[in-house]
Parts: structure tokens; C-alpha cells; sequence
């Protein structure tokens, strides 16, 4: 039941990661150990907004205004040099990677989600990657297809 | 720049509001209050997530196998009779909603949803809901097209 979603690897340069969430608007990648081809992270677009919004904007919006129209030259620039693996938080501060095995029920799925609050879930075998699931895929098998309630 | 995302409102069915995102793959739905129109939260699909899955399920996804068949009927039924506002975390415990002006840049949204740690942004003026921004589509809008970066 799981969706395909793009892969990354660690050392993957930072914009092309950028561009990919941006140009097939994905709600995130997943990231893989370059060698072993196992996953070891999620990373999501929200990950990336906060690598490229510089600290005193995220702290304080209103100074968005000091940004002009070569804003977009400043957000790829942030990026251009980096890996994928700069734009993850610090592995000591990386959350528990949301990943269940290809058996796993739809409940199950749902319950390693809800437990994780991660908004994306890795179905993969060791280091082979079958896809991804999301809420809202989770809810549509979950819920009978004939029951929409009262209209 | 902001896109389309259904609203429901507080006294909406749950079940309805489930099925919405479920049928369309939304990452969430904007709610607002019957009265007013003005938006008090953003409802994602991990929240629905949360509300049917049981607290043992969570703490212990291994738990899932109790669960058989007849899980469909069991997760529509833990939402029949339910309304949208008691998906929703109590009102004190509510986040700040994740909202801008439409009048806002995109460095601005990006910094707002950085800041909130909001996976989507409502885009309102006052009780007009104009529609939600995802990351993925701010960083589409922040990273210059032509710049795909190394192949």
C-alpha cells in the first residue's frame, strides 16, 4: 500500500533535495546511507524552509521586509555547497526514524505515525525501501469507502 | 500563490471531515467557526490518526494484531457521533494557528510555518479564508526554476 516517494542519499547535494520536494511538491524525501542504501531519515520540506530562513526571520517575521526581490538567489545560495546530510538536524538530535516493515497492518502503520507524530512513514525491508504512506493514505484505507456520514 | 484546502467547521461531522481527507489526499483541512468564519485550527490527518487509533495501539504498535478484519467498521465507529471540534486538542492545549495575511511574502510564510513548526499555513484576512500554503510549495516559489543544481 505504500506510495513511491524519491530517495536521497546523505551526501546528495543540498539543492538538488531542495528542488526535487519543490518541482514534484512532495511533502519530503526520504534519505538513505549512500552505501548501504538504508533509509535513516525523513527529511521534510519544513526542514528545508527552516535551513534556509535565516534565524532572526524565523524569530521574528516581521523581518521577512529586510528580504528584496533576490530573495530566491539568497534561499538557493544557503543551500548550494551543502549535502542533504548538513540540512538534517544533528544525528544526536535526530528524532526516531518513523519505519515499519512490509507486512505491517494499516492499524500499525497508524499507531508507529501517531506514536512518532511524523506526518511521513518509511515501509522498507532492511535496506530496501518500498515507499512511503502518509495520514491521509492511512485514512483512506482505513475508513470504509461507503461510509461519508451525514451529508 | 495560496491553494484551494476544503474548510469544515467546528460542528461538522468527524466522520465527514475524515473522509475528506482521506478521500482527497489532503495533508489536513482548515477549520473554521460556523459563526464567524473565521479559522481556528488546522485539523491533519495524524490528528484524525491519533483520535482512532487506541491509546494501547499507540504506546505499543505490536498491540495492532488485536485488531482484525473489522478494523474499517471500528475506526468509522470511534468517529460517528464525534464533531470536528473533539478531533481538535482541547483549546487549551491548541497551538497557535499557523496563519498570515494575504498580503504576506514568501520569505514571510516560510518563517511563520518555520517558527510554528506547522507542516501547512492558513492564508486569511480576518474570517476570509483564501486557502493553505505547504512547504513544498513555498520552496518551489523560493528556489529559482532554472537552478536544479548539479545533475
Amino acid at each position: 500500500m505504500a506510495e513511491d516517494l524519491p530517495t536521497v542519499r546523505l551526501d546528495d547535494d543540498a539543492l538538488h533535495a531542495a528542488n526535487l520536494i519543490a518541482r514534484r511538491r512532495l511533502p519530503g524525501v526520504v534519505v538513505v546511507d549512500g552505501g548501504s542504501g538504508r533509509p535513516v531519515a525523513v527529511l521534510p520540506g519544513s526542514q528545508v524552509l527552516r535551513f534556509i530562513v535565516p534565524y532572526y526571520v524565523q524569530e521574528d517575521p516581521s523581518l521577512a521586509a529586510v528580504f528584496d526581490e533576490r530573495t530566491a538567489d539568497q534561499c538557493a545560495a544557503s543551500l548550494r555547497g551543502q549535502t542533504v546530510r548538513e540540512l538534517l538536524p544533528h544525528e544526536s538530535k535526530r528524532t526516531e526514524l518513523a519505519m515499519v516493515d512490509g507486512d505491517a497492518t494499516a492499524i500499525e502503520c497508524a499507531a508507529v505515525m501517531v506514536r512518532l507524530r511524523s506526518p511521513l512513514l518509511v515501509v522498507a525491508d532492511g535496506d530496501t525501501v518500498h515507499g512511503v504512506l502518509t495520514a491521509s493514505h492511512l485514512l483512506e484505507i482505513l475508513l470504509p469507502a461507503a461510509d461519508s456520514g451525514p451529508a
